[in-house]
């Protein structure tokens, strides 16, 4: 069994580890932390999580806690002044925040406006896209847990990129689910102003750009423009990309779905649909992708998930499964909801 | 031209008086205030008035506008202030908050944590439900504007508590888009925790349970036991109110309706319909009522409308043009979105 | 290893069975029937179960089907002409429509519009609202598995009318996500008439009062007015009830709670709100109950649960393990989204 | 006064045609046709008209109609039944369907799967994609009204595209409310199969296309390919469209922001904002157009409408109003709800 806590637990991201862990055949949840709820129990915070998860939240994890592995749920900068401490104690480390995901200090310097003060853990960490990068996550003791949106796009077009039929310019247009901006509230969370809208923010400016264009330039060993626009649906749960790349030599569709055939064979959680959808991956750690081919060599490559769990803690206990040499759909093999 | 202030302009109830009077052909908005926005112009905090109010906000209303009348959307408390001196002045006031809505300071005290600032003006302010009140209005220069929910539950129910057919019980489960809490974000419209769920709030403690008591009692002169129960929809515009009661004396529904066609005669904004629809109201000044029979006597008596316009800025333009003398359509008389 | 079958599985409710028993470790689901998808894989029609059930649909049940259960996804009517035959060869069934719902041929008739044609099976059937007839359950092989309504109703009532507390009239205000309705478009449900409103329908005239009625007599051991009002939700999954009942003797709060902790002690898919939240019972078995003490010894009952799970296919589940000398908990016991 | 008929009147786009025109000055609505509806009141089937349009539908437009104006809110391919006998009558035209939009017959027997019957008509038909074809539609008998996705695209891109500084590629990644879909039920617009998802639809082959490219191609005297993505979203009203070109020369986003200056002064009804609002618009005939500079020349370019008012009947009568010689804003001057 291995013994696990959850840092910054009462967030949406640590209360969906709560909910998968719980049920783990072969992680037991020991502790969960949160200085806002520190002393009290786990299920007054989330109540869904009752007769689930017996703790109460503790404000930080103690320098002796008997734990193989933590789950950082915490705020970018928070995490990069946990890793080490715990790393240095043999404690297996998952980020979920964007601290250890950008391979270049300078990059992200540049996007999230403050220097890195982790340089030893940023050149260890392995970026855990787990259909990606299963053998590396294999030997992590820091993983880099992708943010939701490179999650979803990058998976609907990896095996496209990797096949070295696309030009360098890649546009992503997403669409996210409010979860995806966590539980504080905000003026762009407020229900009135996106409950009948669909917003689009940090146009050309979002954090995820750069981590999109690093994992696609690694998968397609070429430089890559990236043009990423997020865009906040008015629904809860739930993602979907839609990118556009231009082939550099023409296939049809059935050559191209036979490349992403190829790719994720043997992979449990990416499923090809004709058109992906969010409900059939909402609850689970699916994501669903599928294309077309429109004029002059575009292909349209879309992607939906459930930026909670595939987005984030699910891909998460699927790394933690293969750090910890379990198959990776141990207690994460169950299905989305459907409708 | 009736020259017109917007005391508090920036909020949604603001917004959409700011709305209405630009199309107004016989009042003139002439200022808008906004502590928060002191100094910017109106279309860029509130970008649909770009083109229909060339005004920059104020930081508040100064002592010698040229005004005839002030709308206060201020927050509770604050309307209290600042409406003593504008009638010395000779301004008519409508106020859009609690303040002036309970008769009595002391059940105002219990239900707003405050003593009651202005007693002469408690004294003669008009509760300004137009249908209800129209002629007391008429004489009026300072009209307490209702709550949205007091607006569609009692309108709903008054031709029945008129009749004297009803006993003493009254309860009303009542259900609010999300516009209605205003346009400060917090943990109740944080989109994630409302936006797939429908959430009872205050419940048996909300400040208009003793609002709708008074005006009940007033119709039906008599006391009456009122429970009521609000409900956060996942919707922005837009309210329903379902209220039961039961009947002293059998009636069938054609009677009952009846009581409704007579009471409503010639009252433009109210419209009987089988169910009450919420989209048929939403941007107008319209009340949808209507009902049905239940066993033992029981009335289900139901409502819909905007909660922004009937439930707020509209009746306060409603209640306008009583004041002013003109028809009380002027400025209102467009039909909703239907869908 | 109980041998199952799902007659009408696709269907959202035969959906939502198929979801729970492919991870189910003692049912195994060995026969998923749809006339209008017979001889396509379960998958092309529900994608979400692609890798979890690995049938084709069959058109109907086949008389040699080796199989120890079935659960009646039907229509209401078709299934008691179903339910007869699998009885008499020995199998349990499990019928989800209204067929075997009330006790009384001459109720069924006026409600469903049609005579009874299996009185020996409307004998026999026993009512499975798990938390209250679970001995009755456990000796039956007919069950008839109780509407959402219902069962969000009588749950969060149940208690209070088992205290002999009552007075003998019970307004119930329902609310439902669209799922409810069921796979099939409607104008009803139709987005642009329901997506962004609330709408009562079939108020006092919907099939589940009298079902609710025969429950509460039975658990309060007295006759009933049931006045009860469903409204369309503008969300797909979830479903709240709000309901109104006087005592006859005055009991506060805390007196009140006390009788559901000791009505509903051992019962693990019950748990006690201070608000009843819908988020919080999304994809899973637990029912929400909370109740507040209002005016004039009037009580607030509320519930909230999964139309789907607790309201259908959890509970049809929860069923089966009973009749089949389980725990009632297995292949159920795990939590809600929270969000 | 113009006197005008709205053939088709009881869907989405004829209720809202009625919405408008009942409030116009200038134009008066004498009949509206709706053959499921012949007999009854306009208001049984739309009630929130009640009060506003006192007609009874029509089956169909009488021979001798005395009306100088049809609105033809028909199915695509009816229109070019009926258009020929209004113009000979000297009725002028406005045809909301795709039959008049497309310029060449071969085009439209491709995408809408019939071939022209009114080859005459297509030939003199006018595009009334208003701000772009201003003068021609002063002097047109029939115009060709556009539909939404063009409106929204096409204004939101047309000064890049008409600067000669784009390079022959767009790609539109477009998101529209469901009421677009029309009022017929559907199992796309099922509301449990579309509430909680964002869902792309007719990839690479939705009629628009070839609409949003001959429009392209005349504003920019060029040939252009077009990939245009249609996504279904969960909210009633509204549509965003999200478009991506290439820039052959570079351009600053001032410099190309003073491009929609100069090519929109004057023009009340396309609205610069920093990002597009839906809320903002709906309810009225207003577009916001934005942009941002992105990566490698990449121009993001914005564009928010209501997509019954500026993307259907708000239009229609904008175009109206041009073929009267009425300014371009009567009875359409006023702002979306905001909120």
């Amino acid at each position: 069994m291995v013994k696990a806590a959850v840092v910054g637990g009462s967030g949406y991201t640590g209360s969906e580890l709560g909910r998968i862990l719980s049920r783990h055949p072969e992680i037991s949840l020991e502790v969960m932390t949160s200085r806002q709820n520190a002393g009290i129990p786990v299920h007054r915070a989330l109540p869904s999580l009752k007769g689930f998860v017996d703790l109460a939240f503790e404000a930080q994890l103690s320098e002796d806690a008997d734990i193989d592995l933590a789950f950082l749920a915490t705020p970018h900068g928070a995490s990069m002044e946990i890793a080490p401490g715990l790393l240095s104690r043999g404690i297996k480390v998952i980020d979920l925040s964007g601290d250890y995901r950008l391979r270049d200090p300078a990059v992200y310097e540049k996007w999230y406006g403050q220097s890195h003060k982790d340089l030893d853990g940023l050149e260890r960490a392995v970026y855990g896209m787990t259909e990606i990068y299963r053998d590396a996550v294999a030997r992590a003791d820091l993983v880099a847990n992708p943010g939701c949106y490179p999650t979803c796009s990058v998976l609907s077009l990896a095996p496209l990129m990797a096949s070295g039929l696309v030009d360098g310019k890649v546009i992503i247009d997403a669409k996210s689910g409010t979860s995806g901006a966590g539980a504080e509230p905000s003026k762009a969370t407020h229900h009135p102003a996106c409950g009948a809208s669909i917003t689009p923010y940090k146009v050309v400016g979002h954090r995820h750009t750069p981590e999109i264009k690093m994992v696609l330039d690694a998968v397609s060993d070429a430089g890559n423009v990236v043009v990423f626009t997020p865009h906040l649906l008015p629904i809860v749960r739930g993602m979907l990309t839609t990118s556009y790349v231009t082939l550099k030599k023409d296939k049809n569709k059935d050559e191209l779905q036979a490349l992403y055939d190829a790719y994720y064979a043997g992979r449990r959680f990416v499923r090809q649909a004709s058109v992906p959808s969010i409900p059939s991956t909402v609850g689970s750690n699916f994501i669903e992708v599928g294309l077309e081919r429109a004029e002059a060599g575009t292909v349209v490559a879309m992607g939906s998930l459930d930026n909670l769990v595939k987005g984030a803690a699910g891909q998460a206990v699927q790394n933690a499964n293969v750090m910890f040499k379990m198959d990776e759909t141990v207690g994460l093999d169950f299905p989305g909801l459907g409708v």
